[in-house]
């Protein structure tokens, strides 16, 4: 055993022996269809053909007022593991998937083009291109299923998340719904909690991939274990010590309360209540604590809270949000409603142009888009504002006014992914970027009320010399 | 490459090559409270108690008539790789989760005891003990999480997608939702969408673990890459066949289907329709399909479909139904409720004794209990029995009444997988056991509409020489 390392020291995902098992590929984590296409645009020779994909939401969820980008990091790491190695390429020959040649080509394949995007933790508004694929058709084509499973269930914890830590106001959350979802979805729940502001998780694998606090000390299973209540507290302090969190309503809270003192002392560290009127029940408990001495005793509390039951407990004597079920399924909107969209590709005559699909409803703009934020003179946000217009004049668009903060940064450049989005350090710099992305929202943009996106997006149109803004959504 | 093999002959997960991208421990993907428990456990000499924890859902989700057990063969797998080896025992020691004899203790760790359960694809009800765990305190508590992560998600999909083949009434469903969930959610997704008898899926890696078939040809990008939607057309006809399927609704629906027919000719396989009202637009494509003469040409719809929509397209001409959100989503239920709850231990003499939390609301019977479906001369569901007793009735109870069909099957024996309920075999034995079972349920019980669970859950105590029924639920 090495010595103690701070999670801050914890090298990175991806360079790490502890990230070992996740080094297999990711590349069959795809839709069939992506490798039919790829077959038949190699034959066509429209593969290759230059092409620019983004990734966007056409609305919140109903009520939401905005949203938060979670999972860049982590379609980061995945890319680096996207290749057809042998098992993978057998089994697609197996399965009679796609050619032969098609097999050669994806024996050598490797992204080789760039991705630029919102930072992940950043707020997101409906049309807001938080990622952008350029490359040719054939590479940017097979990334599509696995770039919205990451961005569409990791966006969706942390947009819930961030109404969470928000309605907690400064209060602690902290993330325990590993049970109430897959097992590898839970250790990214985890992970976008954080990006989202919660303080800790009680996942291990979270905590070893990416540093995350973890924590937990004991269920009603270890009091019932035990002969009597006393016998288990009294087991629980020998060896996690009188700092320790007692888990007091398994029988009779203010008989439980009154054993937990008595037994860890008045330096206990924390009580969890995991039942009954919470409200209620921590201005009771509270009272007992100070009255035992116990003034310094915490308590937490952890019963299917969701950001609701956070602001209703606003005036409670509670110290900590033990949250489970609501943000590991994004509180009612389990998914993000993000698409991967074919916004422009290479002609015959070898220039790039905009494409979109006909339609009535979808009111997406063609063609790369450039995205900002417009902040008034408090420094709040304002607009989001889609840069759209031919694709030079986007691709090198920087805003003349100090008002607009470019939202867009380079992730992946010609094939190598900027490692400083991934790992631990990545959730670090994605949960810094979401506090002041969330400082900068409107005033009132915070409340859990349902009501429309905090702010309009609109788009401004670059080219010929003029430039119009119209609403885009 | 070898040569093709049907998904009837793909060895099982678990033994294959390919597989061997899961082969990593899942010993980390726990909640750090079950080693904690653990450590005091091993100090005091409790860990090492004989216990049974159960599994169960104290309710359905709102409207819910029944639930549907999924992943159970999942949690198999992911039992066989439990083990801390020296990744896992180093990170434990850098971050100080469990003292240095844990450490000792979880180095050697493999489960050893028994596990019984209903078989997957089984119907459930409230307090149904769709698994049983019968070891020591310690190998057994170490199982909560990973157990309730793949049985909650699991088994949410399944209970949805059950909904959804029942509407679809024979026509075949087909799993489309991977972008919408985690990317390892997404396999576990289509996996348990086949138990609940969907006919494929797009995800590939399903594919290759499970051998479920796998679907897809196109999306809109394919069209949008090329000059011209014939251009697209050709080129996937030239690739794929004239038995493809193509998409027909970039620009115009009319005028794409004109354009199918023309470059594939009157054997086009399908056509599928992803946008607008989908109802009328079936019978004004199968009108014109048959007037083109294709009237072998299936039709196949994919537009945010749930159970809902596609009871509302039984008499539109539709062939197939593509589900994409709402399976992988668990249409409105995105997990189960499900809790691992010690329900008995060994007390201080030896024996084993019933354990229950002090509740007024939560009606859960302690003890072991064993499980039985009541059926009518017709063989039809009419009561969910729970056999509950002292624990050595329990255990050897066998029914006298030909009326009573056993629920338990054993999963794991003294340590030992089953491996009959794992890899593709144990999905395909699944799914029989799903139709078998929704076969069995009153009639009425398969509407859509929201009412109470199907048939009622009731306690049949044994001992005593008399056996008394009471409602538990």
């Amino acid at each position: 055993m090495s010595a103690p390392q701070t999670a801050a020291a914890l090298p990175d995902a991806g360079t790490d022996h502890r990230a070992a098992r996740r080094r297999s590929s990711t590349a069959l984590l795809t839709d069939r269809y992506e490798l039919t296409m790829l077959d038949a645009a190699l034959a066509d020779g429209t593969a290759s053909r230059h092409c620019v994909f983004e990734v966007f939401t056409r609305r919140l969820p109903a009520g939401r007022r905005y949203g938060v980008l979670a999972g860049t990091g982590r379609v980061l790491e995945a890319l680096a593991d996207f290749r057809f190695e042998e098992p993978e390429l057998e089994w697609l020959a197996e399965a009679g998937v796609v050619s032969a040649s098609t097999l050669d080509f994806l024996a050598g394949y490797r992204f080789t083009g760039s991705i630029s995007g919102y930072a992940e933790g950043e707020i997101f508004f409906p049309q807001s291109p938080v990622l952008v694929v350029d490359g040719t058709f054939a590479e940017a084509v097979l990334l599509e299923t696995l770039v919205l499973s990451v961005l569409n269930y990791d966006s969706a914890v942390a947009s819930a998340a961030s109404r969470m830590t928000s309605a907690a106001i400064g209060r602690p959350c902290l993330e325990m719904g590993s049970r109430r979802a897959h097992e590898e979805a839970a250790v990214a729940a985890a992970r976008a909690a954080a990006v989202a502001g919660f303080a800790a998780t009680s996942n291990l694998e979270a905590g070893r991939r990416y540093g995350i606090p973890t924590i937990g000390t004991a269920a009603h299973a270890f009091t019932l274990l035990h002969d009597d209540e006393e016998s288990a507290f009294r087991a629980q302090v020998a060896t996690l010590g009188p700092g320790t969190t007692l888990l007091v309503d398994t029988y009779d809270v203010r008989r439980g309360v009154e054993t937990a003192v008595r037994v860890a002392g008045p330096g206990l560290g924390a009580v969890r209540l995991d039942s009954g009127d919470l409200g209620v029940l921590a201005h009771e408990v509270r009272a007992q604590l100070d009255a035992l001495g116990a003034t310094g005793t915490r308590i937490v509390v952890t019963s299917d809270l969701d950001e609701h039951a956070i602001a209703s407990l606003a005036v409670a004597p509670v110290d900590s949000y033990g949250v489970g079920t609501s943000v590991v399924t994004g509180s009612g909107a389990p998914t993000c409603g993000m698409v991967y969209k074919l916004v422009a590709r290479e002609g015959r005559d070898g220039t790039l142009e905009p494409v979109a699909k006909a339609s009535r409803l979808k009111t997406s703009v063609g063609g790369r888009k450039g995205a900002a934020r417009r902040l008034d003179e408090e420094g709040r946000a304002v607009e989001e504002v889609l840069i759209a217009g031919p694709d030079s004049d986007v691709t090198t668009w920087s805003p003349e006014d100090q008002t607009m903060r470019p939202l867009h940064v380079p992730l992946v450049v010609h094939g190598a992914v900027d490692t400083r989005w991934t790992g631990a350090a990545g959730v670090r710099t994605a949960a810094e970027r979401h506090r002041a992305s969330r400082d900068e929202l409107p005033r009132g943009a915070r409340r859990l009320s349902a009501d429309e996106a905090a702010v309009p997006t609109v788009t401004l149109r670059l080219g010929g010399g003029t430039a119009a803004a119209d609403v885009a959504s």
